[in-house]
């Protein structure tokens, strides 16, 4: 079993680098505590023994030698950085669950077949710049990189700049590497394992995701003095939109989420109607034929939306991946290192997209899951027991050194 | 009459102040280009051989003298602040229509036994420090001086220390002034005197008005993993609440409007379920039982649909002021100038709140309408022609030459 407490004692160190405002974590991708976040793990993995590889989208690889020189390394890893209001776990657990499996195997002077490389991907949360799963995309070929090096985030900032900017931008090129299999432990993110009482989530398929940038194009206008039959309410259009996507959502329950949590204004002033509005459609399905009926009732219904206001729309899809399901093989090593540690286990959908997603697409690939208090993420207040964590980092432990070999 | 070129020339000149981005202006209250334009005004006043006096609120009074030391002072004016993607006209053609009437007086050699004083009243949109009509407002003793200088923009600068920083806090006492009458001429901001092609909007009633600013609180979760029946999503509340303002304002057609300009989401992210989201709603009437009522079921909705949705809400009322009826004597002598100079003309009830609407409770006040292009106005592309601002000009002069008496 890996050390708990060093465990969560490096959880807590890295959680000090960009801290909340409400106990948790404002790490957001490319920024100085990105960087400095990095730095710190950088430390951690030299420490450890680790040679650190960094590819053309930041993405960091620490590696562990492995005693066969011809065989492909395992990759394990997730995530460092956060949401601009995020939790401590999401995502670092499974990076430094990761080193602490090196460290473990290290302790105990296990040697495995093949190497085993720590990974940190850059930009996961896609929260300063959409998609999320940015450099797994990329490395997975599904994203194309001079794209996305110029995608921009709210201030105008590309991402490939900023990428330069803190220092972390690499020469390998982006996917070059052979992966025998990638184990992402993380949070469940959802309600699930928490409710029933259970210790590991075995992570079977992950539902499928689409972002759908919509902007509406109305007329600005004084709201006290234009008739009402007159306006042409970008603001209205959005609040119809919104309703629309909750609705179709709840329509095809359990089977999907929806919502929206991005919103801009323009131009944001309490006596002018509304001329322009920007916002994201998040919808998620684990059925590919419930996600693409989704999105073809969502559009129809924003034709109609606008066309009863008078507005104009633009959609511009900003994120997208098919519904996942993982590697069997590597699925099974991960029940049976539940099962063998004595763990309660149920099989389980990611609610969430990870970097896993997009990695099973090019490597067999599968994941572990540990609860989380309340099924609470991308907020502060995220919370996990140690004991979860450990049961999460042993599972992936038994998962990750029998599929490399000793 | 009055001379258009010059009015039309100053108008554009003061323009060139805080530019906007497409063809209008941004010279929000008590921003540096605010302060520009107040020395430009200051200038011309003096040119004019006016004096000018300063108030506590930052209201500039340019006083022409009368020839009885005893009669209290004919006030005529508007405001120069504008929305920061306002229109060139809004207010600009009260203050400077006001220096024109001076400009013409002084050169056909004539005065006035009442003395005229061309007024600015500080913060009129109320778009950058709420509520609208600040400095009329605390003039006429419904807001209180000390609270309006603590109010904060969105930086959270306050009102009172931004107005000493500009340099344009003065130190005579707000509202000590002895007022004869006072007339405001005003672009109408909205297209009934267009459509019926009228020259003159005689405005006897200004509708009333109510800022609600609301604040929702949810819970910030993962739009991905938390399941639907889990949510508490504060955006879907604002778009409820603002599809509720919508209807309720079309229930009360044709005596009603309502709105919701300005919106703030936080934490803002694509996969964040809102966890707070804070908006003002804009509601209005000529009817104050209308009024009334419509803030009656728009707070009865809120808490129907803020159980149903599992978040809170708080509701501040940040802006209010009743139904006006313009003072009989003064609205008559805006009639009579349109009659004697020939314009068309129709009574009107102003949709927009106006300085005149304050100044309306301690002196006799009334106000002239002019049309605007479509009724565009909180728009950089409010558009007006001269022939429009000299009638305008035109019928404010007759008005105020008479009240203050040859
Ligand atoms: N795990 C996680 O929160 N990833 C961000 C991408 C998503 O929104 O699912
Ligand atoms: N005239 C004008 O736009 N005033 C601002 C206050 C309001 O919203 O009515």
């Amino acid at each position: 079993r890996i050390n708990s407490d060093r465990l969560w004692d490096s959880i807590m160190e890295m959680a000090k680098i960009g801290p909340g405002i409400a106990g948790g974590n404002n790490r957001q991708t490319l920024t100085d505590e990105d960087g400095e976040g990095r730095r710190l793990f950088k430390r951690w993995c030299e420490a450890a023994g680790l040679e650190m590889g960094l590819d053309e989208m930041g993405t960091m690889f620490a590696r562990r030698e492995g005693t066969d020189p011809d065989l492909p390394p395992v990759y394990v890893g997730s995530h460092l950085d956060t949401q601009p209001t995020g939790g401590k776990y999401d995502g670092v657990l499974g990076v430094l669950g990761g080193l602490e499996i090196v460290r473990s195997l290290n302790e105990l002077g296990i040697k495995t077949k093949h190497p085993i490389v720590v990974t940190n991907w850059t930009n996961e949360e896609g929260a300063r710049f959409a998609p999320a799963m940015m450099a797994s995309g990329v490395f997975a070929g599904v994203l194309d990189q001079a794209d996305v090096y110029s995608h921009v985030d709210k201030d105008g900032k590309k991402f490939g700049e900023e990428l330069e900017r803190i220092g972390w931008k690499g020469t390998e090129k982006v996917g070059a590497r052979q992966i025998h299999a990638f184990f992402e432990l993380h949070i469940e993110q959802g309600p699930i394992l928490e409710d029933e009482g259970i210790d590991i989530g075995v992570v079977t398929h992950g539902q499928g995701l689409k972002w759908l940038q919509v902007t509406l194009t109305g007329r600005e206008a004084h709201t006290g003095s234009t008739p009402m039959p007159k306006r042409r309410n970008a603001g209205l259009g959005m609040a119809r939109v919104i309703e629309l996507v909750h609705e179709i959502a709840m329509h095809y329950q359990p089977d999907a989420v929806g919502a929206v949590g991005h919103m801009e204004v323009y131009p944001n002033s309490r006596n002018i109607i509304a001329g322009r509005t920007v916002f994201t459609i998040d919808i998620r399905s684990p059925e590919k034929e419930v996600l693409d009926a989704m999105d073809a009732r969502i559009r129809e219904g924003i034709d109609t939306i606008c066309e009863a206001l008078d507005i104009k729309y633009q959609i511009e899809q900003v994120g997208h991946f098919d519904p996942v399901a993982f590697d069997a093989g590597c699925v099974k090593a991960v029940r049976d290192a539940a099962e063998r540690l004595g763990y309660t286990h149920r099989n389980i959908v990611s609610g969430a997209g990870h970097d896993a997603c997009w990695i099973n697409r090019v490597a067999p690939t599968a994941m572990v899951m540990c609860p989380c208090v309340d099924g609470l993420s991308h907020n502060e207040a995220e919370e996990i027991t140690k004991e979860w964590a450990a049961a999460g980092a042993d599972v992936l432990f038994h998962a990750v050194v029998e599929t490399a070999v000793i």
